[in-house]
């Protein structure tokens, strides 16, 4: 086996499958939208993965096609599938993921609980589901959105004109929950499925600011979030790492908020955090190679982002102070140029107390904050 | 900081290099012997490590120049420090890895403790030390062995005419050692040092074939073994990772067999086995950034190399078959063509009972023998 697998897309996702790439001896190539790309140092390619043409050059010698993000069009994989190249995860199983009415209307098929919502195509349909719904809603652009953009908060039905004049969008109910939740699992083409623990995730402003894993006080969730997530990607027939991003409600429910068919940020302290790491695992995945273990190396992982920090700053000119002050913790960069809000890398700590674990992790993160 | 390290030599050392510097966002240069080197990924320049023209070429732009391998001639490091490029470990600290005789000479004058040795010139010199020694000696070549090349154990003065005939050769007394432990720490410039725990090494036929650590029932030589290494790298004002090779003998003392400047293959165990691997450790120092934790993430890791298997064979064939009876149990394959006794990967097992562990990290291993 001469194993090689082509990565769409150049964004930290695919710079973080390099490592066990190079581990376990397997290659990944990239094609990047830019040069200097975070995976840059894959990177075989530099074009638009909307092309066709493009696409199948960088394609047509390769094992397996996978994604650093869900964006490719539709017609992009059917004409990679159409040369025979294995697509994974395939076409049908990403088109769940790039329009979230679709995800919604295959999700309800599968019996999965999610939020109340409905298509809403004008701003007279949007008013009928704000009745409905206690006079809030969340909106989002079925297409393109992703850490917090493409989703609105609306009160009043004229607050999506703007989308609406383009095209349907999802309306949903306003859920209150009580935390976020992250399952994250991976499946291979053969059906095999492996499951890390559910974690708590903890959003900013839309954006992953941290992560805990195990979840603290799972419960029964725990058994419920997997099941849901197996569900899922049994369902879908999803192949690689998928993540579900879930509600659980103050009456403690769990709801299923979002999909991502690829590594996602709640996965992250997996790197640090478990035997095998999310993106050892979608390697694995993709090319239907038995899976790595999933359980977890430390009673309590945290994973905190570092977003953006001073325009222009590079995460490397703080690992003097960082690193003296804090040892064992392991730091992420992903060679981006830093800008506020922007997800330039991310700091994990592992260890027995959660308090502790996460008071650590932070105070490391914090030293590329300003 | 723009972190760039050139790191010469394209062996797996350097490979094993490239995932944490992909981690950390620093940036690694390899300059290879060879196109399709282990380390290729990184590697921005192909050609002959003896010459500094090449050298020169390869590093004026970069941070720091660190090694795969002790070879590189000293007019060649002359001439990286001449032109204002620091050399970690430094000329003075190689020229004792690059020279048996000199590394006991110097191991000698720090009072660190060695098997009885001799400069031999000639054969009456190796007769009177074999005379002197129980009639066995160690003949080791000054320069350029490893993996058991260049050692040799003799019993008849003749032995060694063929090597006494390119210049003097080191004899050692044959020790009769109870089993091999290997110290491995790390020091960056400013003086800061870090040790992993101590190691038991098994060679077979004078190559690795597996390493425990910790080194079961370690004791007293826990403190001593540490306090020895310390010694030598600061005595030696060693920068990056320095491995000490140690006999202990029948009668429980420690003396020094080798001592190697880089990452090393009694430290591979590190890369899943400890907070900070040897190859993250190796970075930080070179730079002189506050190191990493060395501390083990488990009871006990067991790390198998795989020594060829059969000629023309890739680890990866074997993957399906190894990951599945070994989910738990990391992988690592150095990109090399198998063929039989060359080191071509490893494999790292890790749990809480010495005896099960090893059991697994074996039975792993044997999947690619072959």
């Amino acid at each position: 086996m001469g194993a090689v697998i082509g990565v769409i897309g150049g964004g930290q996702l695919a710079r973080m499958m390099i490592p066990p790439a190079v581990a376990l001896g397997i290659e990944v190539r990239v094609l990047a939208e830019t040069e200097g790309s975070s995976a840059s140092l894959a990177a075989t390619a530099v074009g638009d993965y909307r092309d066709a043409a493009t696409v199948l050059a960088f394609a047509f010698d390769v094992d397996v096609v996978t994604f650093d993000h869900e964006h490719v069009p539709q017609e992009v994989l059917a004409a990679l599938v159409a040369a025979g190249i294995p697509v994974r995860p395939g076409p049908d199983a990403l088109a769940v993921a790039q329009d979230k009415l679709v995800m919604r209307a295959r999700l309800g098929a599968l019996g999965i609980p999610v939020p109340a919502w409905a298509e809403v195509r004008d701003r007279s349909e949007l008013a009928q589901f704000l009745a409905a719904n206690g006079g809030a809603a969340v909106v989002k652009t079925p297409r393109g959105g992703y850490d917090g953009k493409g989703v609105r908060v609306v009160r009043d039905a004229a607050d999506a004109d703007d989308w609406l004049a383009a095209g349907p969008v999802l309306a949903e109910e306003l859920v209150v929950f009580r935390r976020e939740l992250a399952q994250l699992v991976a499946r291979r083409p053969s059906g095999e499925l492996a499951a890390w623990p559910l974690a708590e995730t903890v959003q900013v402003g839309g954006v992953c600011a941290e992560v805990i894993a195990p979840a603290p006080d799972g419960g029964s969730l725990i058994v419920e979030a997997r099941e849901m997530a197996a569900a899922i990607a049994h369902g879908l027939e999803v192949t690689g790492v998928l993540a579900v991003e879930l509600f659980e409600t103050v009456d403690g429910r769990l709801l299923v908020n979002e999909l991502a068919m690829r590594p996602h940020n709640s996965g992250h302290w997996t790197i640090d955090g478990a035997v095998t790491s999310q993106f050892e695992q979608h390697l694995r995945a993709v090319l239907d190679l038995p899976l790595g273990d999933p359980s977890p190396v430390a009673a309590v992982s945290v994973m905190v982002n570092v977003l953006g920090g001073p325009a222009g700053a590079h995460l490397p000119d703080r690992y003097p102070a960082a690193f003296a002050a804090h040892p064992d913790v392991k730091f992420h960069s992903y060679g981006k140029d830093s800008r506020p809000g922007r997800k330039v890398g991310h700091v994990t700590a592992t260890g027995g107390d959660a308090d502790a674990v996460r008071t650590r992790a932070r105070a490391a993160a914090g030293f590329f904050d300003s």
